[in-house]
């Protein structure tokens, strides 16, 4: 049986917001739900949007923010560190829910943050940044998969960096064929509120 | 058995550039395809990325472009005019494929492309077009969904938009647990050509 869509006209901001906050607190901890990847869009330097594909690694939502981990090499580092408005996208087509959110970036590169979220790290993710070539720079020929480094190897930490994005305003659209449903949160307001939109 | 993930080693730029654009041409024409849904990522008058999620309509391989529909009150369409280089992206998590392009947008509002869409366009498509409140506007309540209009009721027609995006670059990227495989496609040159990136 699918999920079922959200009645949005049923629930008030606050419990809108929990639901949002119980479905990234399971995707971030499970690769099965479909908000464990999101699309990321940065600006690049002369000011043309772009997106990539990243995972949901935490959701905190006490700070309203959500985190995933890269390349220190990566270019999406670059254009963080030149324009850390963000936006963040999810959306599930059998859910029928889309997430949009604006966000504001911050990297943490060999920091606690960062040092953390290294030690608790698979074999197999530390292995993504064990390679020579930076991510998205061309090479000669399609490279091998880098093997899963023994325990204890630290090979690559120093490219490994956490990028925490802090929910500035968080847009829900629930599509039901009696009428599709969509809110914005306020979350800066306490209690959280939301004002109705046109879908 | 789910699909495979295409194979860029045994590949050309030819043929890789092949098996995208049979897959949108797939796409446009099949709600059930993957592809069929794709995310818009556009720029804001003040510098900040927004994304929200898109019906593929249309998909034409010789013009590198492909078309969706909107509103032309939609806040979409207010930033396409102001910038028009926009981001495309896809995201198939059964097939371990992603597509990222930067594109060029064009809208189509009260001319030949709209109106030879507006005349396919099925009556549930065309009552998204009769609503009185400009999508993304505050509301008191939350809306009922418009109901279909009869055959040959033109209402909406006025605010039935094409955008075409044109694709500048389209990166392509296959996981694979071997080794992920990616390449950036230069649909400019003739033939198609790539350049292979570190994933």
């Amino acid at each position: 049986m699918p999920p079922a869509t959200p009645d949005l006209a049923a629930l008030d901001a606050a419990s809108a917001w929990a639901w949002v906050a119980g479905e990234l607190a399971g995707a971030a901890g499970s690769a099965r739900h479909p908000f464990h990847l999101l699309t990321l869009a940065t600006v690049t330097a002369d000011g043309q949007p772009d997106m990539r594909t990243v995972v949901l690694r935490h959701f905190d939502p006490a700070a309203r923010l959500i985190r995933f981990h890269t390349d220190i090499r990566s270019p999406k580092v670059q254009a963080i560190r030149a324009e850390p408005r963000v936006a963040l996208h999810w959306y599930d087509p059998a859910l029928r829910v889309q997430l949009r959110a604006t966000a504001r970036a911050t990297i943490h590169h060999g920091d606690a943050h960062a040092a953390a979220a290294w030690a608790a790290a698979a074999p197999m993710s530390r292995a993504c940044y064990t390679t020579a070539a930076a991510p998205g720079s061309a090479v000669d020929a399609f490279p091998e998969g880098p093997a899963a480094p023994d325990a204890g190897d630290d090979t690559g930490r120093d490219r490994f960096a956490v990028v925490s994005c802090r929910f500035e305003t968080l847009d829900l659209l629930a599509l039901h064929a009696a009428g599709h449903q969509r809110v914005r949160l306020l979350l800066d307001r306490d209690p959280v509120a939301w004002t109705v939109l046109a879908p």
